[in-house]
């Protein structure tokens, strides 16, 4: 019989998320799971690391399940590289990566912690996956999700990914017999609107909040954004050679040394 | 006489690091200058932003130059969607990020605040530069970075760059005369092989330091690794569709809906 493969799971909203409960419970069915999550919610952080504090990492238990489990003090790129240098025997065959509570599509994936973690695990030659569900609220429903994880992680340890590529999946918050099913797609060309909100402290200092929308400003019918307004789970090959090498001509064209 | 052109300024390193104060007064020799940049040091922090915590910005004088300076209390990011929304009257015709103490080539980029603040002006369709010298000390001289500074500002303002596209330059440590010139690059495939310094508090609990060595696995002669070990300046047009266009062919023959 052949060896399970290794699987190591992590997150950016914390390692007692009901998102990466749902993604330990399905890739438990698949392989033996190491599971190295932030202990708080990380969301927002971008591909931050941890260079100016101390990393810990504690072994715990969270539930029955046959996955071993490291809760950890830093971000989820913090957590990756510490579970493949410190907390893991060989090389796993796959990292997964959420499920995140909210949005990774378009622009999305630039601030992503879910994916930072996925593309760490690329960088280091694993084959990675970074889930994600379009509902922010804590009690989402991840029940529809599980066949959709299933599918992808096993045709990614089956088909395997080129060194540089990660996976970014976007699953719909539709009940599962609405959605249409899996298309391969296109980051959207879309961003934020910010809007600060702005407001004064009791000592009538100004700060601001955050806010803003969410404009897709892409026409095309193969993006990310399209096939989620339409029913589809999104995946999209991402890359983190981020050069523009189309342009490469032109800035020579420059002639900077001139 | 034209109007002088609009140029933000902002960095990782903190609004009083030597890098960015270098920055400002070449920026001043060029265009109208509005600093925003964090009120500390935010290395490492990747493209994080500030979701859950207030953001403060004031507005301060730290020398004698013509520029409006404001200090934030957020991340790289959070600096340029204030600056955009909240502080500049009109749209910059520029945003310069840097001068970041340290280098920002090859798989840096996925890491750095420097490259996130010129990637979120990018975002906003804003023509923009992250410059960063190999000189990691707080006391680097700035000195020979200010001829390049200047002409590749300049070349951004007067050639533009195309939607979805910024610039990654990074500056060797060396004497000006010892710069062989500026090259156009890709982005080396390199990456960081991490040692944790596992060490163990008073108290007897273990806690980690990341450190870890860079290594560069591309014998490309095209590559900014390439360009800084030789002595050139590296400009790398850096895109955020992370898309792997060429790989959707190879995801669509996977069949995942069969």
């Amino acid at each position: 019989m052949s060896k399970k493969p290794l699987i190591l799971v992590t997150n950016d909203d914390g390692i007692n998320a009901p998102g990466i409960r749902t993604l330990i419970h399905v890739m438990n069915t698949i392989g033996e799971v190491v599971v190295v999550a932030p202990n708080s919610p990380q969301s927002g952080m971008g591909h931050a690391i941890t260079l100016d504090s101390t990393l810990y990492v504690e072994k715990i238990i969270i539930d029955e399940g046959p996955q071993t489990e490291y809760s950890c003090s830093g971000t989820p790129a913090d957590c990756v590289k510490l579970a493949i240098r410190e907390k893991l025997t060989r090389k796993p065959d796959l990292c997964v990566s959420g499920i995140n509570h909210g949005s990774n599509s378009s622009i999305n994936v630039i601030y992503s912690g879910t994916m930072s973690a996925a593309i760490e695990a690329g960088i280091e030659g694993i084959p990675a996956i970074g889930f994600s569900l379009l509902d922010y609220a804590w009690s989402a429903n991840f029940e529809h999700t599980k066949a959709f994880l299933k599918t992808i992680a096993e045709n990614v340890l089956k088909n395997g990914l080129p060194q540089g590529i990660v996976l970014n999946v976007n699953i719909p918050n539709l009940a599962k017999n609405e959605i249409k099913g899996i298309k391969i797609c296109r980051q959207a060309r879309a961003n934020w609107v910010e809007e600060f909100d702005k407001r004064k402290t009791p000592q009538g200092k100004d700060y601001y909040w955050l806010t803003g929308k969410f404009v897709n400003l892409d026409g095309g019918e193969d993006t990310d954004e399209w096939a989620l307004e339409h029913g589809y789970v999104s995946v999209v090959p991402t890359q983190f050679d981020l050069t523009a090498h189309h342009y490469l001509k032109n800035l020579n064209d420059w002639n900077l040394n001139d």
